[in-house]
């Protein structure tokens, strides 16, 4: 194992500042590296995500973490496996297609480990507008929605003219051409007619998440 | 005077090739040249409009073509003044915001030159979705929509999602920031997720009327 | 076979809304997505359209619905495999080159399976002029022309100055270098000195074959 | 004065779907169109903001609704003049520079304007980081904290990380060259490297007022 | 007068050693600044063009080389007025717009106090393709073209595939929204899908009218 | 084997029309519809070149015409494989680095085997600034220099204030990160601070090798 | 005047921490803040530049600061006026063109208010490249060499191949077309072929003065 | 074995004339040419560096030089094996992230076999402050500081506030989405509003060792 030292500097004092845990940013780390900051996140037993994490990045971090959970779809596992009870307001994340799905479920999985209570709404873009009209209720029920879509990036403006709730926006890397590779959508969301827009980065699901969870805090 | 054969090759045939006359782009163009160019015209007898004049390149033209009809906001100027008699399907100019006007008159005065019926929808866009909904019966009665928007650009994906009719959108340059001058609403409707949107350059009210009117052809 | 609910909110309305039925983007779902919303559609009746589906998409998809046309180099799918009687004016589609070629059989499958007569032109750019010339008379029957073309992108602009039918341009993603991936070829097409040219995303043949389907309907 | 309907449809039921009233964004409206709508919001008593008012602008403005606040440097006029009561919690506008001080006060009298307390805390860019460390303890007090700052962007990210609280982040177009009118700080503050950022548009202090007092609403 | 020293280090010996003369590119140079360069070129008699005058430019110049040949439109004041004899081949600039003229200018005149014989045909934009096929017999007895055009750019690749001649390819700004002052242009001629083009920068007519007449060297 | 008017219309007259002749692009295109034209090729006997061959394309090729040179590190198939007599003015094809090979050789074959006489000089890029001054006396016999870089792109500059022959000056896609896949060499070459380079598009050894052959044609 | 608090956090204690004093970017400052600013540091007597000062501004500021040295082609005011006896090692500042000046200009003066003796060079760019191989012994004198350049921001790779010590590359914004206000430059520097070349932002002469000084710090 | 004459012209001065040795950039080079040059380096026995090799690539350098030193992560290969004996000031490499290791490990090895010593410092991001604040003793030891992050790049900004010597900063392609490989890194580099701050390319490791060695240089 490599020496901890020499590969990171855990901020383990996160949770106690700011409230929330620390979280693994798993892209262009080697297997000898997870494995050695799982096994000291283990060792202190500091709650924590690993996001991003492809399949080798996964099973590197389970053979230290055995009981974390692992949602490979939104490349994301939690240790430990079970979220904190829910306090806070309620989080919808709703998406605009279903390709993209990994990126919602990444903010779903993030709020709830975050400790909100979360509901996912799929596929309901505005080339169908009765879709995201038909959820206007739940949707007025929340603090904060979670808006996740791809090429046009076009459901965030709709649902922001349509609640109080602030609207957390995920650009999403879904289309081709010229969505280049989710600028399209980036810049429609920063550009929502209606005011109330948060905007992240494109497919930071984690960073949704846990700006929602934030917001929805108690 | 400047001799015309230095300045321009006038596409006099244009009319009888394609259906539809010539137009003269302004900008760039000096008072000398435009005045050279708009005594020719007259001198021929042939249906034109100018495009994109500023106040001192118009007032050359009505200089040689004083009975003209010049339309400041769109910055165009027709001549003959008259349209001719509408034939063809009703086209229908749209705007999300009212900032957007210049370029949908520019649109609406085009397609009305080029002998189509066409009428005006302002201040429409998706922050107050009541506002397109309650002009469906209107859009439904189209042959084709133009639909123009600047920041999100988000408008012609909620319209063509909602009928049968093609839309011919036009990016504006309204907005700032990541607007781009444009490129943000460009980019939404290029990748507009509803099928059927056709794009045009940014600000070209011009290009949008004749389009449409080309679509709406009896 | 997952929970449809969980990954798709199918716009079954969308034909009789828009007289056009819904199509399917296959880029980012998972072939059990695919299944679950291919098994829907079978079971619904639903005319409809896959589009961009790689061959273990198509796999999933033609599991299920085994009486659907597959056309590999399209990448479409088309379920019921015979498109309807022809209707509304004649579409043709040209290519600039012969790498166009998948992109341009996506728009002519999309246009013949939307209820149009459409007839296919290769390979005639702008650098053997002779080549479009040659076509003139079928392209001055069309009533509307898609165009297809990477590098310069520049055969719309030629054939638009020729014709009095609107023309639908696709860049693609045919080039390399400053070509940007179709960059440079949309640009172009936006910027057309002939009006009448409608843009859309680049490699959209899908989207080509829609709006030259609309723009061509009786 | 111009017909209101061939300008404007005022979202005057946006107060009563969404909490917060209509904002009329005066850049690229004439001066006969904002008479029209300011004396439209008069005669209908519609608490509005108008934003980004150049003087010409403002002036036609205040000639319809003489008792409103006008800021100058902001940019923003208010009517009625008076915020109502503050609810909800307390916000925080903190800027990099002195330069960035015309955007943090539009988001300051904002927030005032839709209901909340707001604080305002100048030039605390990260080059002298003890300055921003000295208000530790009034940031730590606030609901949400927006973080205004041009050139390299930074500020965000440090604030971020230091609080529990989320932080609205404008990108401002302070600096020059490779700032690209506010790019720059777009970039780093969509890759903050601390989660809880919530980005708006380039010098969008409306829109980062309006999101601060969504988040920090009771 | 300030110190010559201070302000540049003329390249005397350019003609000598490449067989053409130094230009003086005036953009970002004070009046004081060329004044004591003009003064310096009197004093030693070297053949000089300065490129991209303004009028106050021009003046300080002129004051110092009365006998000058100054072109305003061009921009281009050439020392002494007259051309060298002509030697080498012809070389024809053609533009695709009336609004493309100053730079197709530049260009002219450049070729020509270089010592090449050249003549101009102007406004045959691929718009009316008949407009440069009526030029053929012209552009066949060229050594070398050079194309001049804004908006789509098109022309070039045409030209290119009717001779064989290079053809110099001049992007210009002319154009609008997603021109890109020029970029748009200067992508297709760098696509061009006819071989033989040479790209120059955007209204660069000064480095094409110089390139060209090195190609047309006898 | 596949219908050839259904993917090809080849321009076999360009020989007689421009004196150079036909070049297939081979990217994009399936090895059944290269077999296809290779064979066309054969039975009519056209001089033909077979650029960005992928080696399954040239078996293809090859296989229809086993007498063609193939040029693997080019990607270049020439057919006939023996270049005319050479006829014209030298040229001369210099590299920046070893990595700018691939795009040289192209270059240097493509001008051979349109019937020029070229040379290849390797590795003399700026940061050794006495390497292409060791050179300067091949370079000044040239009629055309071709100079070929990736990085900075710097040499074209320093090559053409160096000699009178004109430079085609080709961008690499040789560097990494703000290089841009060659983005940045070509904007460096299009801004050369000495006239007299001509630009080609990134990686085109082909274009850069045939315009050279025309240039220095006799 | 108006509260400094409500304008400004100086960091007085940045000679202390940093060794050197702070500096006042006045693009984007009110006459009136700097106002408040400069009189501020006044009366705590801490030495300060102030750059990028128009007319107005520069005004202001020595209103308060009469005794201060004003150089209007660099923009910049240094108080006090005059420099500190310099120590550390020799600081050359080398231009390509004479357009480049007001950047060197401020670098070279903010060295030499930094504490340290700095030398200029005009006009030697690689176009010539006689010019700069003659200031070779000078160069070689030199602790760090500052080389701004504009267009193809070639002579820093030049000079880096030429010395031992770091080149401080200063892009400039002078060009045009593909210059994109210094970003052509700016790319050519960072993909330099020599090592060595430290960049800083187009025309950020005081950024380049401030990191010579650093460099050549005894 | 090829011919070396054919592949690269080797600047085997450039120890003498710099004082710092040659370095091979292997990406895009082959493996037989590699050989070659490795060949020839060992028989002239100039001291080296071979950056960026693939793992085929250090093989192929390894078996002409067997006793040369490799460092995979770093992709760094150095013959000979051992630094020269340490001179100069200190260098201290920093990175905000485990995963910028590469690059700076990169900068590290080479700032030592440039012949200076350097300590190693990681993961002391500005998302957790106090991480970097306890490393300030070391990093105002250092002569210079090469700084090395992706994402947001906030990390030199804040280094440079805090110390006197000059920083090196290293923007690398850590990150996604908006953070457009590395760009944004890049971006916030150029506008820190420290100054001080020396920027290289994007990943450039053996670039930033370099800078920094010269730059501590006796
Ligand atoms: N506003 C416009 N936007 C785009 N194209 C235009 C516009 N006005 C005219 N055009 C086209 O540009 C051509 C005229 O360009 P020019 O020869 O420069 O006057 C016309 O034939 C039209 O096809
Ligand atoms: N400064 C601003 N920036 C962004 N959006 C704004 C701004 N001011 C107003 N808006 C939004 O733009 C809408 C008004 O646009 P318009 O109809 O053109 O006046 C308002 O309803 C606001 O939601
Ligand atoms: N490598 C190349 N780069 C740019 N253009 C090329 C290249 N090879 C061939 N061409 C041009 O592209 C045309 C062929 O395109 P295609 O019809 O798709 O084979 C040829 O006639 C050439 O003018
Ligand atoms: N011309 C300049 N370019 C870049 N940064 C500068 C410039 N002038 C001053 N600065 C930096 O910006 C900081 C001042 O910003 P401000 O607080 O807005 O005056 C100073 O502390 C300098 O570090
Ligand atoms: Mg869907
Ligand atoms: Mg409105
Ligand atoms: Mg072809
Ligand atoms: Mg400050
Ligand atoms: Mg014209
Ligand atoms: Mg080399
Ligand atoms: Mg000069
Ligand atoms: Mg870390």
């Amino acid at each position: 194992m490599v020496d901890l030292d020499q590969v990171a500097t855990l901020d383990l004092g996160r949770e106690a500042r700011r409230g929330y845990p620390e979280a693994v940013f798993c892209a262009g780390k080697s297997v000898d590296q997870l494995t050695a900051i799982a096994a000291e996140i283990g060792r202190v037993g500091q709650r924590t995500l690993f996001t991003r994490a492809d399949p080798a990045q996964a099973a590197a971090v389970l053979a230290q973490l055995p009981d974390a959970h692992h949602d490979a779809e939104a490349r994301l596992i939690a240790w430990p496996a079970d979220p904190p009870a829910p306090s806070g307001g309620l989080i919808v994340v709703a998406t605009a297609g279903t390709s993209d799905l990994p990126v919602a479920r990444e903010a779903l999985l993030t709020a709830r480990h975050l400790g909100r209570e979360a509901e996912l709404v799929v596929d309901v873009g505005v080339a169908g507008l009765h879709r995201i009209l038909a959820k206007l209720e739940l949707l007025r029920r929340a603090r904060v929605i979670v808006v996740v879509a791809g090429m046009d990036g076009a459901l965030p403006s709709v649902v922001a003219g349509l609640v109080s709730a602030p609207v957390v926006a995920v650009p999403t890397s879904v289309g081709y051409g010229a969505a280049f590779e989710g600028l399209a959508a980036l810049l429609t969301m920063l550009n929502a007619c209606a005011p109330g827009v948060a905007v992240v980065n494109i497919d930071n699901g984690y960073g949704a998440g846990h700006l929602a969870a934030q917001i929805a805090a108690a």
